[in-house]
């Protein structure tokens, strides 16, 4: 056990379920929130998640589930929030307790539609957090590589060091490897942009580029995710940390990732709306590249992002695919 | 036709065979120095290497194709070496041609074994060849995608910019992208290093490491790369340039990278003896391991290299790989 504070998990999908898992190396009890009853009452009976990493079996002594939201916030200390940023407005307008003493964790992948924020900005300026209370969970790491015990870093992000240590012993174990950083808002968005970054890769093996312009295209990616970040939130950072660049690697390059594979549609020739029908999990990169766009768009001097702005072009005005790659080609180097 | 100087290529491997190809989009008449006589004969009677990207079809009259380096080597004005570097210095040795007033350019991957000097270094010191006169030209570019005409980039460096644009504009085409560069040591260096992140890549995989300890390895190499070229040569570098990360990910990233594969064998159970004499094609990054351990032992402050230093200790000093790479799992982060 790491240490006497209790955590919970917001959310059942695949992170959320692989985030639970790297806590039972740890604690004697976790909280898990989760929407589905039918979820809930198929943990119960099979000690798996019905939908995702159902390999892992839980030890339900372990695990105190519940499908009222409140009832798991008002238990825990620590909050780790790990649901799609398009349901986190509705998930959160639930909350009547107040989690205003409590540590917050982000491992939610992107831009809170409703707000515009980051999840870490919008417990902030909207449950009055402070931001010494609020942390974030970043990969680089495929939930699917820990259900399979496979070794993995995080870099868990708060500006109270001690707080990020705790939850990354919380979070450590044989098969988990943790570092921490006071970088949030840059790992919040690093996690957001690359993403649009898979997205942009899977698009480009879709119109049949090969692995030579993937490399210039990650290469690109990095520089593009650097200056964006740092146009938002200046410090000193190495991008080429694991939770940044090694991030944006694991997703560019996975074969798994939905972002990805809902890119490779786009560039087969898929129009939007038949991408997504065809997928049965959310592409948060496609609502990431609205919002980095909107955030770029709202600056008075603009950030140079090719890469995002030709995913903006394809995804919501309508270009064409192979046309807008062509051109960006020219813009890469 | 991008200009009137007169360029040839030695060496017939696949990279060799792909820069041909290159050449052949613009220039009427290109000189090809082989060792093999039957490669020689092979292409004269089929139009295509024997051994390497046998799709690519050639026009016989735009090759100047000979088995003496000294006929090729003195009809040309610019000589782009693509020669395994273990094989460089017994090549070289047949000259006896002047070429100090030639531009030289090298395509090698690594470090002269007996001179312990790159490339570039090496026909400047031992052949009195000015540093203007010296190009390198970096990937990322498997050799195998420009057999199919895949949107590629190089770099192109040479102190001397207009030699590097005449010799970019030689190469580009509907399918290669150039750009220039001045750093011509450091982009050396990173061709090189980059084939031993390949192995120990492939090492990784080979253990049975994953997808989100590959791009952790990955980070940490960008960031290792950039510490050893500094070393060795300081300048101002944008370590994430094509050149550098693009070439480093290409490798590390591909399934077809034989140092990659070389280095699986290895993970897999292999010893380095019988590794070596599966493979037909010599993987580079197994010399380039020595060389770069070598050179920062010859430092009196040392750089810390512990992906190197782990690679080093398994090909060269019989070390377990697996308790070698448990051991490095703790130094990454």
């Amino acid at each position: 056990m790491s240490n006497s504070l209790k955590y919970a998990v917001f959310g059942s999908g695949s992170w959320a379920t692989a985030i639970v898992k790297m806590l039972c190396e740890n604690e004697n009890e976790i909280g898990w929130y989760m929407r589905s009853i039918y979820t809930k009452e198929h943990l119960l009976k099979e000690k798996h998640n019905p939908s995702y990493l159902s390999s892992v079996e839980f030890h339900l002594e372990q695990l105190k589930i519940s499908n009222d939201i409140n009832d798991i916030a008002s238990w825990a200390d620590v909050l780790i929030f790990v649901i799609p940023s398009a349901f986190m407005h509705s998930e959160l307008k639930k909350l009547t307790v107040d989690i205003s003493k409590k540590t917050i964790v982000s491992a939610v992948k992107g831009i809170i539609p409703e707000s515009g924020l980051l999840v870490g900005e919008h417990f902030h300026d909207i449950y009055k957090i402070p931001f010494e209370n609020i942390g974030v969970i970043a990969g680089p790491c495929h939930a699917e590589e820990v259900a399979l015990e496979r070794l993995s870093y995080l870099t868990i992000s708060c500006v109270d060091a001690t707080k990020a240590q705790a939850l990354a012993d919380a979070l450590s174990s044989r098969y988990i490897k943790t570092k921490i950083s006071d970088d949030i808002i840059g790992t919040e968005y690093a996690v957001m942009l690359k993403n649009i970054y898979a997205i942009a890769a899977g698009i480009a093996h879709g119109l049949g580029y090969g692995d030579n312009f993937q490399s210039v295209l990650m290469s690109n990616a990095i520089r593009e995710m650097k200056r964006f970040i740092k146009k938002m939130h200046k410090m000193k950072r190495n991008i080429n940390n694991s939770a940044y660049l090694g991030d944006l690697l694991v997703t560019g390059y996975s074969v798994f990732s939905r972002n990805r594979m809902f890119g490779n549609m786009i560039g087969k020739g898929y129009t939007v709306k038949s991408a997504q029908l065809e997928m049965s999990m959310i592409a948060e990169g496609y609502y990431a590249t609205k919002s980095a766009h909107l955030l770029n768009e709202k600056n008075t001097k603009k950030t140079k992002l090719p890469i995002i702005n030709a995913v903006y072009g394809i995804l919501y005005e309508g270009k064409d695919p192979k046309v807008t790659f062509k051109k960006l080609t020219d813009k890469l180097d």
